[in-house]
């Protein structure tokens, strides 16, 4: 009797001072993470996926696990991300993986690739197309593992000055975009250009360059470029879908008791699907105002597109040429691509052409 | 000192008890939940959901929060999953609100309507167009609350015995599908049938019916009906994207600690963008098979779906203006299309469209 007593005050004390037993302990430790985006927080949309993602792991934890999100340039600057979960200053970050393709081209297939794969295609290569693993197995270069964490879907072709009639008027033209989409146009005589986002609108302004790429209407409309490059071209061919990822060091990963891990890997899910659905709801509305606000949609011409494509196409070989890792995922992406094209030609396609032409004849 | 003493040797013996203290034994308690699919495990893409969902959140709760999937008819029939929800038979369903048609036309606008939304834009109008909690004001007279569960993507349109050439051809046709599309139909004096599964290839086989509508490539190859019925039409307009949904008894829903509502709602996102991955990722080949097989693919002519889609749009003037919900539903719906429909012509439908056509020239 007396050392039941002695038990159960002894378990009212602990309650009150939060010491939990060692087998809770065990499965739900306090755990305080930092996150940094690639991303200000201005493009709330992409920004906010590592918000609902870290609101998320903590409500599932009841806040025993934090993962506190930093913009861009709060701990390093955007571009510096990675680097920043490889070397354990941080533990993850949510950022696009094609901002490494100057360590790796390799890297440009976490995100997109000219003439790619587009938003819902990535996500069947990433989780039933064994995309996800070729990726992971190379991130473990640098000590990352990652988890697909949204998408932009079908990103515009950008702002230009002039019509893009030719392929003739690519060569010579100064324009803000990077990465392999950047060697594919130099292969045509453009002249790429690595501006950050605020210096965009004056140098389209002056004329230091004759066009730009941002993202799509929702985020370009808050930058303003239709008033100084009024031709609004699509599709961004270079990215038919812009995956972003959640990178985590992967000692910290290995870390985290299985429940943490079965946790993130739910709520990186959700990010996922939940930042494409906010884009695509805001999308609309801001395409709407741009046109409003003097923007001109011009489609890329065929030619353009093809010529493009065709140059995109060496630009693979060049590389695979002498790096194995790309030529390995290029070659299982290009596999997944001919077959996922194969089969959105029949159903998808013909939906969304029907809807388009059919709700468009309605006003 | 003594004092201190005491409390960590109470300690190690609660720990060997496994005793919790009751803070922790509020937010994670042990719960076990019943789900009924309204599949059968043969369809291994669409029930594998709810294992998807099952699985990640036991492995968040450390197996304290188990919810246990059965088939359809296990417990109840696939078609009663959501009454089993309604009157406690069962915590939980995998479903397909457009089941429930019977009950409610508007139950419809949680799956798919004719001449609706694609997959994506479903996602958009659930987490960011108000198109949950819309849905979920509406299951509430059920004593539902949902969370999207997963898509098919675009449906194919079916097997059919003869070639569909003009709208004459689907006057008499009988074709085995349910819900608004064969109230659509039968305006165009199809006859619909309800039949099982199971049922539909001797049906089709025999000539009791003339057509037969199932999902798409990867689930029809299945049930073999390229035997039978060798014309495969698409798309399937009456699903341009068909959701699933988890339905939850919202007294259950109530009693959850928030810890374990944040687990269900990351793991359901989580199965939602899986569920569509792995059709998306396995359909292709299927539909190669099938072509290796016999099925002569062909789309749906033009005047066909237009005959159709006017006549969706007579049945819903007419559902609307006796039930109010499904009018209130179907305004804030159709306003959504129009915008999504006007964003998706500009970029994505571009670029699905010249990728569709960049690979078929390559093979």
């Amino acid at each position: 009797m007396k050392r039941r007593q002695f038990i159960k005050v002894a378990g009212a004390g602990l309650a009150a001072g939060a010491v939990a037993s060692p087998a809770i302990a065990q499965s739900s430790p306090e755990v305080k993470w930092r996150l940094t985006s690639s991303f200000p927080k201005s493009l709330d949309t992409i920004y906010g996926a590592a918000e609902v993602f870290s609101k998320l792991v903590s409500e599932a934890t009841d806040g025993k696990f934090q993962i506190q999100v930093f913009a861009a340039g709060e701990i390093v600057p955007g571009l510096q991300a990675a680097d920043a979960v490889q070397n354990g200053t941080v533990e993850s970050c949510h950022t696009a993986s094609y901002y490494y393709v100057g360590k790796d081209p390799t890297f440009a297939f976490g995100t997109a690739v000219p003439f790619g794969l587009n938003s819902r295609q990535e996500n069947a290569w990433f989780y039933h197309g064994g995309g996800q693993d070729l990726l992971n197995e190379f991130y473990k270069k640098y000590n990352i593992y990652s988890l697909p964490g949204g998408n932009t879907g079908t990103q515009m072709g950008g702002w230009f000055r002039k019509e893009v009639k030719t392929v003739a008027d690519l060569n010579g033209l100064k324009m803000r975009i990077g990465g392999l989409a950047g060697r594919v146009l130099q292969k045509l005589g453009s002249v790429p250009q690595q501006i950050a986002g605020g210096d965009i609108y004056p140098a389209l302004e002056k004329g230091t360059i004759d066009a730009a790429e941002w993202v799509g209407p929702f985020d370009d409309e808050k930058l303003g470029f239709n008033k100084v490059a009024p031709f609004y071209y699509y599709p961004g061919w270079w990215e038919g879908g812009a995956a972003l990822h959640f990178f985590i060091n992967q000692a910290k990963w290995a870390e985290l008791p299985k429940n943490y891990q079965a946790i993130v890997t739910a709520a990186a899910g959700y990010a996922n699907v939940d930042m494409q659905a906010k884009y695509d709801a805001r999308n609309p509305g801001a395409l709407r105002r741009l046109a409003q606000g003097g923007a001109q949609l011009r489609p890329f011409p065929l030619e353009v597109m093809e010529a493009c494509n065709k140059a995109a196409n060496e630009l693979y070989t060049e590389i695979a040429k002498d790096n194995a890792d790309f030529k390995k995922i290029l070659d299982a992406y290009m596999n997944f691509r001919g077959d996922q094209y194969l089969w959105w030609r029949v159903a998808e396609a013909n939906f969304d052409n029907f809807m388009i032409r059919a709700t468009s004849a309605r006003g």
